[in-house]
């Protein structure tokens, strides 16, 4: 009998154990437009109108914690991270459906003012809340969210079309989120210094960039996904979707003056590996740059180039130039929340 | 300051503050073709096409206990609740996403088994997993799946259309789940007994009425739910949605010969307020009800007649007639997770 335990073989190899476990018809990389990894599935109920849907969990304790978060910043933030996906794919939000775990000891007036923060943010991108389920959950507060959004017409955007050549891209800038973070754990949050609560706010109330996702959509991006496991996490996926490596600069990568300020000695730590930016990261091809990158800033968006794929080679690794100038390999690897010793 | 909390005022309560608290484009009551409070949502994407949407969770302890189910069946009920309010709206599965709390200490084969479930469940009504999360859940297993299924023309079955005159109908018999769990609560759930074993399959693993929920749908059924509450629970949902009262004969309600065997003293109890059946309850016009009745039989669906709609008469309560063919006014009410006192 196999004694393994999820902590034993970590979040991916569990959901490919589990997608295995499916029968065929069942598998929506048989059934569906887009296989399993992507940040959204795409359903076409009809010809012509394509539906992306995405699922994204925040539960109390290991997504946050309630002496760091008011409660509006929390359902915006639950909202956010789900939206992000649907602005990964350059689709067009639509709806959404909303499940809270409860103790039945919350205040009325707290709940209220997190469906104010996901009320918020559905107005800001055009999504309709569109009902859910509320279940107890007796050890803490879990918020589940599917959302809905569409494809207008043929063109698509996933992790899977990078090729050799492409300039890598983001949107904004890195780290903040994990710089505020940071300045929570410390205590700092709530200090009244405006360059610290920016960052505070980075990480409590991320903005999905449903514009940018657009755009890259229209103006032919060859890949595109949020961020959310930082840089050197995130990118991965999109060389294993497109079975190619690739070359980053850490002197290119656009970091907020106020997180280098703050952590002179974390500031690249936080850029490329800390996570929850909710920026997004994609691929488009050289001769593409220019008319990609005016249509992000006429959207209103700021975009850096942070490096180049490359032939995969037998590998799918990244080569980091380093602050010095130095080319090195970078082992990748994403965040595991069940990860062997972690 | 409103220091209420939510076992003050109960789900229902809280749904209604939960929903004023959004903007009102926001709202599903404002921008959806069906209103808050049904078993599910629809969406149009484009002219012709129309998507239903429906989420529902399973929480440790709350909803199931991993000592009286087996992994395959938990993973079947997660789904087939799902499944069953696509089923009460008429429309055809197509899509589910699963998001998963998990402890982390869970064993794989037994995840697997889960997913065997699942997958059984969405094979036999044409389902595709369409992805999900994968969550850590430190204190306890947690379920929550969200389902997606398609209707096609412009016939609608929701709760609110049942009329003054119309017959109430059920699919199957009522009370087997509740008899089920009850024969799990003493302990007695693993006894080889058939009957027993029965009930207790009743309860675990939840067949839900997808051909016959798109049969009442075709031959006009005005009005229809899937009975999670029981009886007494669900059927004031149809009386308010509709604005109508209605009278209840309990010597029509069909019961399983098991369960009258097994609980003499509770099964009528089992079979009104027992819950978690997930038959149908429908309303049909009196004209109509020999071709349902017809369609649903050639379908492979057991239905009886249990009573009848009558006008609002400023009330929407049930009034019932006994066993001793009396008959009494019933007050009627869900099970609330959250209610005063509970």
């Amino acid at each position: 009998m196999d004694e393994r335990r999820v902590s034993d073989i970590g979040e991916f190899g569990l959901i490919a154990r589990l997608d295995a476990a499916l029968p065929d018809e069942a598998r929506r990389s048989t059934a569906l437009e887009l296989g399993i990894g992507d940040d959204a599935a795409i359903w076409n109920p009809s010809p012509g109108a394509s539906v992306v849907i995405t699922t994204d969990s925040l539960v109390e304790e290991i997504h946050f914690r309630l002496d760091w978060t008011d409660w509006e910043s929390l359902g915006h933030k639950a909202l956010a991270v789900n939206v992000s996906d649907l602005a990964a794919m350059g689709s067009v939000p639509k709806l959404a459906v909303v499940t809270l775990g409860l103790r039945g000891s919350e205040r009325i007036v707290d709940l209220e003012a997190l469906y104010t923060g996901i009320g918020d943010v559905a107005r800001r991108y055009g999504l309709v809340i569109a009902g859910g389920d509320i279940v107890r959950s007796p050890f803490g507060l879990a918020l589940h969210i599917t959302a809905l959004g569409e494809l207008q017409g043929a063109k698509r955007l996933s992790r899977g079309g990078a090729r050799p050549g492409d300039i890598i891209g983001v949107t904004g800038t890195l780290g903040a989120s994990a710089a505020g973070m940071q300045l929570l754990a410390n205590n700092a949050g709530l200090r009244s210094a405006a360059t610290a609560d920016l960052l505070v706010q980075a990480h409590l109330r991320p903005e999905p960039r449903v514009p940018l996702g657009q755009v890259l959509r229209e103006h032919g991006a060859t890949s595109a996904m949020d961020l959310s496991d930082g840089l050197m996490g995130d990118l991965p996926k999109i060389l294993a979707a497109s079975n190619a490596s690739a070359e980053i600069d850490l002197r290119a990568i656009p970091v907020a003056a106020a997180v280098r300020a703050l952590f002179p000695e974390q500031w690249l730590q936080f850029a490329t590996r800390g996570g929850e930016d909710y920026e997004l990261l994609f691929t488009v091809p050289e001769d593409g740059w220019a008319s990609v990158h005016e249509a992000l800033t006429v959207a209103g968006g700021q975009v850096h180039t942070v490096g180049r794929i490359l032939p995969a080679d037998g590998a799918t690794g990244i080569t980091v130039i380093g602050l010095d100038g130095v080319a090195r390999e970078e082992l990748p690897g994403a965040f595991d929340h069940f990860a062997p010793g972690d």
